[in-house]
């Protein structure tokens, strides 16, 4: 059989490590012959592809980001794309597709399905937001990478008697905060499950000043006030669309210091919780993904995604994917809050 | 309620992060008071006691260790032990008991609830072998620090055209070799589960040697060949003269070196493993493990220890901590396999 | 003889190796007794202390940040705050002043020798930019921390086709700049010392996107383009005066956007530089500068402060600390401008 | 020019960072032209090359080990080895060498140099004992690597009351026990420069455990008691029924616990202190060795070597590297000392 394989959507440690399993047992166990297309759909879209063999996935398991390329290219949005992939895979004899990406890249493979592409999926998000999947790979590393952070963050907020706020990602769901914000030990969490109320907040500050202690607060991205509090600074789009300064952290920051008096400071971790080596525990669960979908692709069990179960790799409908947003459950916030103050 | 916390058995990252949970949420929400005992169950068989109140578990969520200290000490083993243990608890006051630790420690927990203590178990084992939670705190931090030692020792097998064996902990069980040998990209991988065969090893090393790459294995303590393969004696000189001693790491680099004739050295993590601040994983997981626990005792739950199950903690009986040891199953190291050689 | 110590200005990984090296030769060699002042020169102008002793010592040296806490407060500007301080060192039987901090820690430091306060200083910069002495410490951690996060962006920028800004401490000096941009593999980096072209910045970045990597840039805060170039959008100030939005790193990357059409994103690193846990290497040279200081207060030869010079320890005058920046010097960035592009 | 770079000698992190700057400086800057030869003096003995331009030096900073392999071969002792380089040099039309390695690599270097070959030396040793220079690269990676693992044996140590002996590099010279020591907090340190006093040792173990804290020994591979000490042999069992087994650590924890009466156990480091990537320091001192390397070979200026004095990179005569070894002064050893027990 000759299987594409191709990553779409964000950056996330772990894909290089599905990429190698699906190749090393494919060719190893099952005797496949793989296409690399590049830059999730715009590769098959446009047939642009790079050799994937045994030797092309060597040494990039603790790599991160792909060797593939990934872009946002969504051929469902585009006049004739679907057609045109089909057209493409069959005029390079592709067989069967593995999608490795995020909601969209599923979405499209689902669709794709529809169509009648044999095509197996493989979840991806930083965010863990997925509900089919107990964890995704990229996630154990993103929070490690906050829990550094914030680690460091400690002993200056001490130092100098400030609050620090450190704004991770999560910009519908509070996976990466609350997580980080649990292990790191911080005093408040802000999830945008939950509009957080200025004041609490405050309050929270303030009474961990009156400890030898600082306050640290992990906030999402995607966290805000209930309604009519703090009135949100627009921030400058710049060429591309996205705002550009001002997210939720520093904007806390400024409301903290107004209302307390006391210096607040923000960090923004950005792109360096998706980048890099991946943890042990993302290198695994992406090289189980990995061996499952190639079974998967093997066995004819097409419309699929992988997933975790408790400790075990299943196979589920790749419209789980899509279903609907994994957010924070009020039970798992309220162990956090357990700590706040 | 005045209730008791200990800490059994070896060193792992995420004790204090449990005790912590423990009494901040005891305290801070239940109302509870606490005492701490010293040294597993030795404390309360002496009746030595440290203050465990907020200001105790204040900044011990990223340290290693336990604040409470650990032994061995077994009361069951002790004649009048148990009515010692009981005495001195009625003594201090003590209502209920929370045990944290491995196989042995929990045993002893069980015992005592069988007669009368109020007791409840958090278990606790690096190795990751115990049947009734899908993961236990302190097993990611060590398969992690292994990783991160098997990532190093890649480039200078490659650079010294040599075969490395890095010998991590698991005497029963190879979950730790199987999770780092996978992440870390081994050759191959020995776990106790299954005695390996001595000629199909050098036949992975010498596969190996054959690409641009080197071998590196990762070994178990517990690994041991088939039946009547590798005599060789610590204290012998191999191949190249040098003296090997020790544990089936260095044996098995003098078998390897007799066998292939390429140079191969061991590395043994030993007690690094076990050591220092745990990842974030480990930290959310105990922190929640904690909480638990002490939810059990307000509930009066007794007799149970904590466990996770998917995404979930819950409660299991306590004699489920000593029932049977978790091994790694065929299937989990038949995935392993796909990458040797 | 009795001792105080105080740490002024910016957290610095280092601070407690230097305390702790003080205290532990004082009372263990040379039979010292110690205070403690808190937060700077706010201490000893308010007479509020704390117990330094061998105890208080203990566990100190990997911790970042500092147990004597810190501030900004400036005696000189206050009206009799010289005077002040000379009368709480009298009132608390303080003989002499080991004053750990920068540039303006010791300038006053310097001020109140020339009144007739027995001083010794330790000198302390995160930036590097003091003359007297070839490294402080602090600079050697956020240097790593600033390269693991570059290590990170570069997975990032290539699957994603995207040019990655990392923007780094240093106002007046690039040294944090110039040393993780050369050890990061930066394409480019800017430094306050060099004001950049933008249309070879540019340049840049375009050539670098022709080969399969993608474009990072390293630029220290302070970094500034040549007259003329780049209308630099001023941020908003917040209620401490400071900057709150849009430093160099985000304005480099809209004009990066709005030039070359490709995607920029940038990362402010921020305080995680410096917090935490030292290096080996500023843990080594923190405690050989306590070591040095307690030294000279012991020989009487006071004035001055602590250096390294080479691979020694030496003693220079007080005013050494704040005669002249110690900025990137032409070959130093010539050095990095071969891997430029 | 056409110029050979060869590696020799045991792995060292910062030998790719070497290579990467010699080519990316001759290439881009003289407009040289390289060639790799393959595991150190044997590649130009057996005239093995690699081609070595600026693709194959791409994204190899980062890197432990040497993407031109490394192997012990001494063209000196071999029957004609010296004429048979210069013949296959002039063979592949090689103007001029760069040879990157330790005392004996170096050593080889003068050898042809006075032969007529041209040749620069570039210092690489780990364990930081040659004379020429403030410090090789690798050390400062091997010193960082040691110092985290002491930082986790110190909760084990404590939790445990036991005490933990960490081994170290260091056949000859102490640098790397004493700096991880001093950086770890050590309670005593142990080098080959200063035969031991068992007792004196056990006399700081036993102080120690009359705090709360358990004591830690870093000890080079090297140390040695003083004359008539310690007769313990490999394989004895010691005062718990342990086989001891090996190195000085080993014997080091047996004596230990027959004196004492604690318990002792040992971690030998081994292989992982010279793998794996670069910390930022020793990545900036490979890059500048590696510079300055080129530019000498640019100016003609044969039968020297780089080195680092001060903050400089300096060219010194190729025998210096032979001439005496660097080993710990006692002042150096004296300021460590200050913290034992």
């Amino acid at each position: 059989m000759r299987i594409g394989v191709l990553t779409g959507g964000g950056d996330c440690p772990g894909l290089n490590a599905v990429i190698r399993a699906v190749v090393r047992k494919g060719v190893g166990v099952h005797g496949h012959e793989f296409v690399g297309f590049r830059d999730g759909w715009r590769g098959p879209l446009e047939g642009e592809t790079m050799p994937l063999d045994i030797e092309a996935v060597r040494g990039i398991l603790p790599r991160g980001g792909t060797i593939l390329g990934s872009s946002r290219t969504n051929p469902i949005k585009i006049d004739g794309g679907v057609e045109k992939i089909k057209e493409n895979l069959a005029k390079g004899g592709v067989d069967a597709l593995i999608a490795i990406g995020g909601e969209d890249t599923l979405g499209v493979a689902k669709q794709l399905f529809d169509k009648g592409v044999k095509v197996v999926g493989v979840p991806k998000t930083i965010d863990n937001d997925l509900n089919a999947t107990d964890y995704t790979f990229g996630f154990d590393t993103a929070v490690n990478i906050a829990v550094e952070a914030i680690d460091r963050l400690h002993t200056t907020a001490e130092s100098h008697h400030r609050a620090l706020i450190c704004e991770v990602m999560g910009r519908h769901a509070g996976w990466i905060a609350l997580h980080a914000g649990m292990a790191g030990g911080a005093n408040v969490i802000l999830i945008p499950e939950k509009p957080f109320d200025i004041d609490r907040v405050c309050a929270y500050v303030e009474s961990r000043f009156k400890t030898k202690y600082a306050p640290i607060i992990v906030v999402a991205e995607g966290a805000h006030p209930v309604e009519g509090q703090m009135t949100l600074q627009a921030g400058e789009l710049d060429a591309f669309g996205h705002v550009r300064l001002g997210g939720i952290g520093e904007n806390l920051a400024s409301e903290i210091e107004k209302r307390t008096g006391k210096e607040a400071r923000t960090t923004v971790l950005g792109h360096i919780q998706r980048g890099g080596t991946p943890t042990a525990f993302d290198r695994v669960l992406a090289t189980r993904f990995g061996l499952q979908a190639i079974d998967a692709v093997q066995d004819g069990d097409f419309g699929k995604m992988v997933a975790l179960q408790g400790t075990e790799i299943v196979r589920v409908g790749l419209d789980e994917a899509t279903k609907e947003l994994k957010t924070v459950p009020a039970g798992r916030y309220e162990e956090a809050e357990v700590f706040f103050g």
